[in-house]
């Protein structure tokens, strides 16, 4: 019986043991076995690894996190990897490997696959739904669902002490979570990575919001910018290659800090960090998990490898794996206009 | 100032709140004004209104139902109600009017559309999943999510117990919400109205499971039927025109009777029913309803009548309101397929 | 090394296993061990047992249900079976065992401490919150915080169509389930076994509730009984004993009907059943079940048998395991009082 | 028909709403009417109110927050404000007020009691549990279960990480929120500010988990001190009245960066913060929300001015002011040998 490695790897992620159960259902649908190789890329270097059958994996879907444990590592950082990885993929027999995990995971796969013929099919994963090629990638959605919940609480203290609340969600490139999260939320204002922070339109926006209801929420990305950042946020410091410093704090503290002094409103910040990253899987993860790791599954059964299993419309298709790393997917005009209507 | 009456119609669904929200903050951002018609096309009969300003729907996404009132009312049942409802549209000085609701409240706009010219727009909603022209309305996330919240109890308790559990779910035509429930809670066996249930498939797929893990789960819809129904779930009576008359107890009881005697095992059941109407919508629901409300407002803007606001892949189009009507969405093959892997 | 073997029986409860995990955590702290006898007294009759150790038990806190499975054997029926334990209790070489559950499951272990001198701890537990020396159980606040959130669902639906809803919960003898569920869902009236239902009273509250906000909720105790319930509810058929055999139907629905009928307003019903039995426990549930858990081992320790651990105020103290059992815990005067001010 | 004022100040949180109501419906019942005074003393010193009817109040049980607003500020600093209080009180034709809040407001409760004879009746509560007199107060229940999901979601992420997760919670003076979020979150240490961490009990601790299960959590108060903290924790400088200056990093972040440095395992903190504060109440505090809000307007019946009204074991009982205020409730040693127990 032909054997499937299966490995999550990167940041983790709600959603990746229903992936790693999709897979595992469809291939021994199919014909196939599989066992899990702990702690991503690591572990096919360590030639770590656990028994993977259905049996094991069944009620996995409920759980946040990776029962395969994840880690950053990258084979291609020391060439000894590149062989230890290769020799392992023997040694344990397999016949193909499914990768899950977001630009850094998927791009080691990329190489393996196209430097050394590797049968590699990837899974796409990322909280922040900025990977190219696919319109939505699980985690995406539970993570914006953990924030939704957050906000909810701090409109209920903001609320009642008359304050504005600024609320710092994760997003280092793209704005999706901190856009989704407002909308969800019914925020006044909207902070995005793609476009640098007007200081006098924030200002505005949160003195008519608070002017109305004594009240303003506004969402931040944690990557955001401001124009005139160092004199507004105070953020200052250039380095020798002309790149601001960004100072310790962050920038969910710094902009209270600038609407507070700009607006003599009492403000608050709150920054949910690691909370965003775990906790039961939403429904809409669940179904797209389960179907992309199904799909991985069907791309090993046909021999269509070098690809990953992507949502487009509704559809789950397979997608040259090089398509997915390389550009990331930021917030389009579609949404900025919708931004325009509800911000 | 041009006005916009808003209406929802039909069963409620969580969304809905969100919907209105997203009309009124395009409307007004466009230059209009909104009414709410009270109690769906009732309202337009008696011409009951409420005020609605984007003050008044900051928060509503937050809260499930409809603060407008729904109602199963049609006018085109009575000749004088279509006449009162032209005249009050007249009256009520309205440009136009946003429909939200499912197949029937759709159908009486699309005919005051074709027939009277009205300037009439659509938002389709339905729990089931089951409308034609669009991959997914709003209200079907937040049931499913409600479900899957109830399913997990019952695990907890069937699987303590040793007991097979039978979870009865909506669904009066489509197998969506009991196939997405199934799927994200890891049931054994799952029972669609778009197929009879096989006796024979459930008890095996019942047994074998319950042989690996001393507990299954079963996942029915309302509407299923069974081959042999009468022999086998005991349903039987034919009335004078050749139906069967459906005993009284739901489906899921006299299925759970089923398994108990067919198997020897302890068996469970549970409904849902209106439990699965409520509660606050999930994050998925709240951003497709918010851009259904906007796309509705823009399509006011545009004079682009008798279409409906559709999710279509990851866009929102505008679909001729007859086309939402008349045909149903069932479960198709690529579903199937996976039903096949998981099942 | 001393052993302890724990089991739990009856119905099972979410805090079930954050009990046993007390138990563990402490007796392996006062240098015993643990087995886990499987499925309540029925594992001791069939020496059906588990490994528990601490490293096993870590994380059940978060799981409804309990792991060591339920039943409600009782070796009391069977002259063999009450022998079996005993023998079994010797070969498995026992020091003692807590018994986990409620009136059945205790009164089994208080005539083995008491007929047969066995080491013999109880811990409480009843979703019903209606055992006699103790404050509250747990499993009650769970149980209660999934009406309560299910009830909100009914409401938001209810409030939409301009309905009354009827909620039917469980409590087969006390009506704290329903009366903490009526209280914190804002419900307008509220049925307990305690007190036959005044239907004119009922008829009243509900007529009051609607025609001041077109909606109203009705909580019910699955147990409960009308005043001349054979013809208000139809349920009436008297048998040969004299006994009146009530209809199929739940009362729920049974009441729903009559509401209905002499107030001609739509009305609805929903029934959670086995819904109300699983899921996460609370916060409140887990610490308790901790503390009665710990407290167990502390007796076992001292040598403290035939007691089981109860929360009396914000105590956690040994109760005589007889006194338990017997006499049912009802609602009682200081809450009708409440409920006078509330519905 | 004598009137009753209601105000809630200080930190707002779930509960404010529910015992609100409470007042109101017994204060009906009782035949007297309600206003509220808005944002807690300051809306006394302004005439700042609103209608309080029980259609208005009869479903914000629901709710966090408070919908008459809150604040910190104390008529007390300002001679003048004292007088504005007082007649005010009279202007607005008050029989009594009922103050909820925590030692603040209820320190300016009793003085108005002591000092002017006005007509007060306090009601407890607390985010943090710390209040004498009163086993528990309603505001803890929630924001200890907020922290608890919360800190599920570090549980997934930092097993699937192999990290260590080091967790913030309130709690200024008092360790109760800290030590129930980690008895409910399987924590493998806890550090409260009752007692000054023990840097290698810390350490020892955390490898001990860590080489268990390649994780650990530790959850910590906000305003928790280890022994040579400055040594251990760099956040020296003391100013000139002999007080150390804590840096600006939160102590969480310090002791995450301690445990890194000390084990070399990957640490990563969070912080709730304002998160904790709202949200949906529990059931556990909308029920003692709502008897301490009834306790409060018999007392007022009674005419039992100078007291408030407190949970003791079971029971809400009526206690003087002045006993809430002045001494807090500290972590006693009955928990001490639960935490031995379990962490």
């Amino acid at each position: 019986m032909r054997k499937i490695g299966i490995l999550t790897g990167g940041g983790d992620c709600p959603g990746l043991n229903a992936a790693i159960r999709g897979v595992v259902y469809a291939a021994e649908k199919f014909g196939f076995s599989c066992i899990g190789i702990l702690e991503g890329w690591k572990g096919m270097i360590e030639k770590n690894t656990m028994v993977l059958r259905k049996e094991d994996v069944a009620y996995i879907i409920f759980e946040g996190g990776t029962i395969l444990g994840t880690s950053r590592t990258n084979p291609f950082k020391k060439e000894e990897n590149v062989k230890k990885v290769l020799d392992n993929f023997k040694s344990l027999d397999l016949y193909a490997l499914v990768a899950i995990g977001g630009e850094d995971t998927l791009g080691v796969a990329t190489r393996f696959y196209e430097d050394y013929k590797m049968n590699v099919v990837g899974v796409p994963k990322t909280m922040d739904n900025d990977l190219n090629a696919t319109d939505y990638t699980f985690g995406f959605d539970t993570a914006v669902t953990r924030a939704m919940e957050a906000a909810k609480a701090l409109i209920d203290t903001g609320r009642s002490h008359r304050r504005v609340m600024v609320f710092e969600v994760m997003g280092r490139h793209a704005g999706w979570v901190a856009l989704f999260t407002a909308i969800a939320s019914a925020s006044d204002y909207v902070c995005l990575p793609e476009k640098k922070v007007d200081p006098n339109e924030l200002i505005k926006k949160v003195k008519d919001a608070y002017s109305r209801k004594k009240f303003a929420l506004v969402v931040v990305s944690e990557a955001v910018e401001m124009i005139d950042e160092e004199k507004n946020l105070g953020s200052g410091e250039v380095d020798q290659f002309g790149h601001t410093i960004l100072k310790e704090r962050g920038v969910g503290e710094r902009i209270a800090k600038f609407i507070e002094k700009n607006t003599g409103i009492e403000t608050r910040h709150a920054v949910i960090g690691h909370m965003q990253r775990g906790g039961e899987p939403t429904l809409f993860d669940r179904i797209l998990a389960t179907r992309v790791g199904i799909k991985a599954a069907e791309l090993v059964r046909d021999g269509d490898f070098g690809k990953m299993a992507a949502l487009c419309g509704n559809e789950i298709k397979a997608v040259p794996l090089k398509e997915a790393t390389g550009q990331l997917k930021l917030v389009d005009n579609k949404w900025i206009e919708i931004m325009d209507i509800l911000f």
